[in-house]
């Protein structure tokens, strides 16, 4: 493993400018560097009238929270020209008096409401370079959804042309000015090939951020089922160090979907078009303000003005609009921090059947959305309706059942009904009685799937909830994840608990006992489900001592011939690795299994407890998660550290700034 | 039908405080009248510790919008004796400072605490007499939820006994004071019977609100789905003439909830005690501060102060939580008015699994929810689930299609699977394709259940939206609904649309066509639906003339015998009776059909076009729903007027005050 391996993206000058600092799955929390100020992502970009400003720029910052504003840099050249200005005096900061960063919109919207525009990509993107745009935007080619998959494919084709043309421009007067970051289009309509074709293609390119484009007709639409195919195509063709932008999404109640798919920017011009019309916007909808007889909401200006006040205060309503569009980008941020982002997802997407249907579309998407997926959160997963079972966590659950778990099958298996957890306590009365008479194994046949008794501290099922009541689909699916395991795990059949009628059946085969030490059953099948198959032979070679905890009777840490390998996890049952079940770990499992290959020139501050930074991986076992705990390697297969993993291996190779793990030890040389 | 009918509640003195202004179902917009103004209901009351105030009650009006607020008279009652203060010269408006509409509690929840409490019940009912205070609450006895049904049982007989006794202070202190309104208890634990009991006894007293107690462990252990058994128990029980208060529910997340089951106050300390804690509420649950990274809410507090600044700051938390909880009462309110609370309590029940076990408790009250369920709505009827195939307005529709609805079954019956609307418009091709081969009719298998085609502009149908993906559960209630349908409507089969197959298996049964006149089978089967059973016959005499709208095409008005006799509302595709059809209709239907029959003495009111008040009817159609057209006749059975319900039999039998029936055209006598 020598040399940077062949990532998907090859690294590139846009890896400079965003790094993310905390996620869940998909959607990030990141920083966006431009030449007016640090941009927190995921925002909302308010759109500016360059030629009527209803809301100031500076009040968007102050009063709202808005990082930064976007504004349409063909207006400006369209005035400008009418009225005989030199480029070279106009900048987009004093137009719009303001100092914060701005991003400037190539007038390819235009090209879709008006059906052309009279200014060429270059011409354009030389002219927002001239404005001293911080974002400035190529004029890519709006493929319409009802464009054929021929003439998607040509607006591709003119797309990623325009785009280089525009690489070209940066390069060209990177010298002249200051430089800007430059904003490349997804286009390629309603047909996935085409959509991560241009995102795979333009990920080649060097552009700062990628805007998925023509996507306004399916949100004016409500098709939000086609809006996630959209955004998940193009999303798979992205390189992952690349900042989102999704173009002119600004309504509330499609951020934290689009947040979930990966999105980090949204810029809309709603806030104000809506107040015009005397609509207000809200995460459930929009609302006429004359349909409303009651105030319904807590922004100041719905708590400081009556409805009849309301009525026609076009700046009124595009505040109340904003204050609303920015609680929600606020909510997202937190629901990204806390881990709680699926959950209010699925809550978003009950405002309307449409949205339901986006949230059924991304069970399609399991198995992409699980490369990204952490590998525990801090929070309980709540289930809201059928659509929680497709979850990636909860898919990823049982395919490692498959692969990685091993269950005692020589016992009798007995199956219980979902019930209070933790499963094993709660069923201990049962687990005993069993015990008396024969040799058993244990699983609960849960809303989620099969859930073999030792992993119920394992998240997510340790602190899953869900309700009393299930829907008629959970029931049967989790039916046939429960035969699935049985099959695979090489059970002939498992016995239903129905209390005394099962216990009587059991007596007839008693058996002499043979006790499980549930405490290490739950340790072997811990570390296996988390680290691979053999991981359990491998970290509790020789005596092994489980120290818990007093209050709880919890496992706490686990020591194997006197060295401490494994400690436990309160809030998710899962092992943090110490630096000897590292080396046990590394010597049992052989590359790219559990590893981060760093360059050897930083190798040494990973080993003195420094943490792994992307731009020095080196590769990466494709198998990691984040949130997985990582062996650190040099390129020779060196032990140096262990840590976490922030990124799986095709965002660390992808991006050239930020963490890609954590280092909790370092091994000395 | 002379005198007035025995109603379920004998009308009493309560039913003058109460008005109900606007409904949608169980859940009501009120006026609840007190010496110190009237109360607009559904609210919250926020709770002032008269010892330690930390928003003054005048804020809590002015800056939040509380209606009435409630204090502790047990508080007061110790404090007074203690200090030795006469009460005589103590109100309880002095000691908040606020003239606005105070309740006062009784010590009861006290007593849930401590386990007693140092006063009696004609004690502390007279001292709240004294106090001045405009809503004074018994001392009932606090059925804790573990008691068992005899326990709960003694427990609703006290509160029973307790609760007369009160209504006697309440006689003997009218003349002394200006009069106060009782606040009469409902217990009972979790045993719907006694619940039942205990309301159905507090009925027949003269109290002015109903309050459910017994119910803060049951929100503070997350048990909805026991709250909702509970309300719905009590409710059942209640004069639905009495305003409800579910005692110490509040929190936002529980109202929209609450609210569709039939209660209108709320009150807690929660947003006090919280902040105290730290902890800050929101619609989808209680977030502690020191979790909070990002601001996440739009309210005044929120979008003002750094987080940094919230932390510790007791009194700003409290102001948030009061922001939201009126912003959710504000939405509730809205909910009702627009008739969309069922898709906001559908929402709201996202946030929390146990919330969507009270959600999906609700389905077993479907039979008493159809009771008070509207005719129809303005808004469309959202699919969030698979909880939404069980509300009662579909439940009422499959019913009706049985018992009402006759389908012309000498003809090949042609299923459409769910598809695009209006269904006879999207299938108009197809419809053509098989009535060119044979005499067919047509049905769409919605999710809902089956559609004759020629109900597809009636509300519910006309306006549902449901997800292009359903849920299996939908899926097979769907196929089960069709079956149950075809077997009822004498249908042997039914053939499912599967296009040129299909036409070519029809083609083999080539009819010489007879054609079906779509509109008028249209008007017959809406009015069959909408009047039952022989209704189009009685409607329809003589010949038939269909005005219909230019723009449209669709039925505006009927005509028959030269007899303007139903228009046809665009916005829910059902009849306004006209006069001239309302008389069709008295010949041909016997009472009680269709009937409130009024109060002789006021009938030449409504003979004039006077709306109908609950106070005068005599007796109504136990089969009317809100929103019904009805027939206001006299106790001789002469047609006075046509009009539509506001209430339902019960209802209009319970109330004494407010709207019962709207007259649309009297008949002068």
């Amino acid at each position: 493993m020598r040399g940077r391996a062949q990532g998907l993206y090859p690294p590139r000058r846009w890896s400079r400018v965003f790094e993310v600092i905390d996620r869940d799955g998909l959607a990030r929390l990141g920083l966006l560097e431009t030449r007016h100020g640090v941009v927190q992502t995921p925002t909302l970009m308010p759109v500016v009238n360059p030629n009527k400003i209803l809301i100031p720029p500076a009040d968007m910052a102050e009063k709202f929270g808005a990082e930064i504003v976007i504004t349409n840099a063909y207006i400006l050249y369209q005035t400008a020209k009418k009225e005989g200005k030199s480029f070279e005096d106009l900048t987009v900061h004093d137009v719009l008096e303001y100092e914060g960063p701005i991003m400037t919109d190539s007038g390819a919207f235009q090209q879709h409401v008006y059906g052309d525009v009279e200014v060429t990509n270059r011409e354009i993107v030389e002219f927002q370079a001239l404005l001293g745009s911080d974002l400035a935007t190529m004029l890519d080619v709006f493929s319409e959804p009802e464009h054929s998959r021929p003439r998607a494919a040509a607006d591709v084709d003119e797309t990623l042309r325009r785009a280089a043309e525009a690489v070209q421009v940066k390069e060209e007067m990177s010298s002249v000015e200051a430089g800007f970051a430059l904003v490349g289009a997804v286009q390629g309509g309603l047909h996935p090939e085409e959509r991560t074709r241009c995102a795979q293609e333009l990920s080649k390119l060097d552009v700062d951020v990628a805007a998925i484009g023509g996507v306004v007709p399916l949100m004016e639409q409500y098709r939000f089922r086609d809006l996630v195919r959209v955004i998940a195509a193009s999303k798979q063709g992205l390189s992952p160090a690349l900042p989102v932008h999704l173009f002119g999404a600004g309504h509330p109640m499609t951020f934290a979907l689009a947040v979930l798919l990966g999105c980090d920017l949204f810029d809309s011009a709603s806030y104000a078009k809506y107040a015009r019309a005397g609509r207000m916007m809200f995460i459930d909808g929009t609302r006429h303000v004359s349909e409303l007889a009651y105030v319904n909401c807590e922004c100041p200006v719905c708590t400081d003005h009556d409805l009849a006040e309301l009525k026609g205060d076009e700046k009124a309503i595009a505040e109340h609009n904003l204050f609303v569009s920015f609680a929600e980008i606020g909510r997202v941020q937190q629901a990204i921090r806390a881990g709680e982002l699926w959950e209010l997802v699925e809550r978003r997407c009950r405002a309307h059947p449409a949205l339901l249907d986006g949230l059924k579309e991304i069970r399609r998407y399991a198995q992409w959305l699980e490369r990204f997926e952490p590998a525990s959160r801090h929070t309980a997963l709540f289930y809201t309706g059928p659509e929680t079972m497709y979850r990636p966590i909860l898919a990823r659950f049982r395919s490692r059942l498959q692969e990685r778990y091993s269950p005692p099958r020589t016992r009798t298996l007995v199956m219980f009904p979902e019930g209070g957890k933790p499963y094993m306590a709660r069923r201990a009365k049962e687990i005993a009685q069993v015990e008396a008479v024969c040799n058993a194994h244990f699983l609960v046949k849960s809303a989620f799937g099969p859930v073999p008794i030792e992993l119920d501290e394992m998240y997510p099922h340790s602190q899953s909830l869900v309700p009393d009541q299930l829907d008629l689909e959970v029931m049967e699916a989790s039916e046939v994840f429960a035969r699935h395991y049985l099959a695979g795990a090489g059970y002939e059949f498992g016995i239903l608990w129905e209390g005394d009628a099962t216990l009587a059946e059991l007596e007839k085969r008693r058996e002499a006992p043979e006790p499980i030490d549930w405490n290490l059953q739950r340790v072997r099948a811990t570390a296996e489900m988390q680290f691979g198959r053999g991981a359990a032979d491998a970290l509790l070679a020789g005596d092994v001592e489980l120290v818990r905890s007093k209050n709880t009777g919890r496992i706490r840490n686990v020591i194997a011939g006197g060295r401490h390998v494994l400690s436990m996890r309160a809030h998710d049952g899962m092992f943090t690795l110490r630096l000897e079940g590292a080396k046990l770990l590394h010597r049992a499992f052989r590359g790219p299994a559990l590893r981060v290959v760093v360059d050897p020139e930083t190798a040494e501050f990973n080993r003195a407890g420094k943490n792994v930074f992307a731009k020095f991986v080196v590769d990466a076992d494709p198998e990691l998660r984040p949130g997985d705990e990582i062996l650190v390697v040099d390129p020779e297969d060196r032990l140096v550290a262990v840590g976490q993993a922030f990124l799986n291996r095709e965002e660390m190779l992808a991006f050239k700034r930020g963490l890609a793990a954590k280092v909790r030890e370092g091994l000395p040389a």
